[in-house]
């Protein structure tokens, strides 16, 4: 292998592939990013078997050849580069990197010892746009679950629903859907939330199309040079649209800001249980009061001004709500529910697109 | 206790005195900041036993007393309340701390409970500019140790030599010296480098005179409405001027962005090797440059354009390099040593005032 790159590309795909190789597993060669040569291009590609990503690059190449390095070191050592041409040459498994004041050479392995992501073959291929599907992303991510013990909780469920594409996920504690587009392609994929993670970090600001492919095991996402490959998860996904309340007996409407404030100040006293908060509403002053108390430490009551529909109560997690409102784009918010033991919902009054659903606290 | 103040005074005194107090110790008070009326003003303290700061702010007071209150609660929700008058008010030992739309009450425990450090009576007394302090800190805290075994090196030498007052700190393989101004009061302090870390923080961009006050056991920076007091560290400070080079056999002057450059991307290959780095001089090529080899991964040569008065080489640690470059300001450096095990010195060709010196690691 023998070729030119600019370092500004070549340091844009390592940075978009590196972290996703990791030096925790067993396979020692994971926590290397697989350089080669294909198509008059060349493709930085890492994996952790879960999750591939794959970024090509535009070079000048001189002798086809592939290998696999040190992916840390390698993003390290190129970001710190000038800007300019790098001189890439292959010796065997040493890779010569070359550049008007530095020289070096890694140690790398062959590239035929990583592993390659299966091929996603008659799968079915759709359309959506980055940032809209960024924006969807940003407000769902939050309420997947990051405990294993339950697979499916843990996956962001993207999905078709009467002709809409939906995207929605659930720790069983809170709920976020939110509705991204009209779509005719039927779809129903369970993709894993860290997975989404990284596809959020590398549509950054790029507002373009991506492509979607997927089969019954795999989905590729294709962002201009850039293709993140992931499992997706087996089973079932809960029925969650029966749990969401559709009408409200107790309900107020009020600034967003307010109720993130308030929230704020009373989780400092709701430390030492586990953040514990009751919200109450009264129709007849217009306030919503949120109460907290830490038995050693002392007591909270902040209140804002709301419209309220009719006086209740209700016990929940403020670190839910602080999640939930910062989800929730808008300045004014709309906070219902039917009872102590009922799920509350948090949404904004001018976007039916997006709910934001909490289960309560036994109080 | 029975007062107003405004939430932006008691917020930033919070914040100056709050870091200070601590959890971790066995006495639970320390936890504690020290609320209480003096002088037709509200003082705020907290001290750890070592490093005591106190603040004071402006308040409309209509009964005295005094309260300990948890700091870092007390701290974070005053920072949360909308700016404004603040109502605070002692029933026995609970807080009650009001707004307009926030009720709170903290428990608190008795003044008298809380640990007062010693007065100082019949110090010195002399004055510095809070950012000449700053500067001269910022270039030498990072030499002192963080080694309890050794804790004279723990400190900061505050000194006059020959009429002058100095600053140096060293961990004995690389020393800071700085040289502030002239003055004519003798002085002698060793003072802890985490005391004027906390006392860094406070000066931040206030530009006025520090008023120095010292005995044999302790120290107070008085700096506008803030006092901090502070032990003093027990011990002879090595006679650290005779290890001082005053001539050079070898010497580099270049870029300090260059240097920092071709240090940063060695030190990525150093990582094995303790951040050994192995520095060449060659005059007829008028290049400084830096080798560093690891086993496993590879190797790196970089360099970059220097004047150079002969050919030599010296190891270090590319960590103490890196530390010593940020120190120095301006944008040219002078590298000098007298061969692989002696002290090598950088300094700013332009400005004597300050200089640094690392021992070299053997090769």
């Amino acid at each position: 292998m023998k070729l030119q790159v600019t370092q500004e590309n070549l340091s844009k795909a390592l940075s978009s592939v590196a972290r996703v190789a990791t030096s925790r597993g067993t396979l020692p060669v994971l926590a290397n990013v697989l350089i080669k040569t294909a198509d008059n291009r060349l493709s930085i590609s890492a994996t952790n078997l879960d999750i591939a990503i794959t970024h090509h690059i535009g070079s000048k190449i001189s002798e086809e050849g592939g290998v696999t390095i040190p992916a840390r070191l390698t993003q390290d050592f190129v970001s710190s580069l000038p800007s300019g041409v790098i001189d890439l040459f292959l010796e065997e498994t040493k890779l010569h990197i070359t550049t008007e004041k530095y020289e070096s050479t890694i140690n790398g392995t062959v590239a035929d010892e990583f592993p390659v992501m299966p091929a996603i073959a008659d799968g079915k291929t759709w359309e959506v746009n980055s940032q809209l599907l960024k924006n969807a992303l940003q407000q769902t991510l939050i309420a997947a679950s990051s405990d294993e013990a339950r697979p499916v909780l843990t996956g962001i469920y993207i999905h078709t629903h009467n002709q809409k594409l939906y995207i929605a996920a659930t720790d069983s504690y809170r709920l976020a859907e939110k509705m991204l587009t009209t779509q005719k392609t039927d779809v129903e994929l369970l993709v894993p939330a860290v997975a989404m993670q990284e596809l959020l970090r590398l549509i950054g600001d790029t507002d373009t199309n991506i492509l979607v492919t997927h089969d019954e095991q795999q989905v590729q996402f294709k962002l201009n040079d850039t293709e993140l490959v992931t499992r997706l998860i087996d089973g079932k996904y809960p029925d969650y649209r029966k749990l969401i309340p559709k009408a409200f007996e107790f309900q107020a409407t009020l600034s967003k800001h307010d109720f993130v404030n308030i929230t704020k100040v009373s989780s400092l006293f709701a430390r030492e249980s586990a953040g514990s908060v009751t919200i109450n509403l009264n129709k007849d002053d217009g306030v919503m009061s949120i109460r907290s108390v830490a038995s050693q430490l002392g007591e909270n009551t902040a209140s804002a001004t709301a419209e309220i529909t009719a006086d209740g109560s209700i016990t929940l997690n403020s670190r839910y709500i602080i999640d939930a409102l910062n989800c929730v784009q808008g300045q004014t918010v709309v906070f219902g529910f039917n009872g102590k033991l009922e799920p509350c919902v948090i949404s904004d009054p001018n976007n039916k697109d997006y709910l934001h659903v909490i289960m309560p606290l036994k109080s």
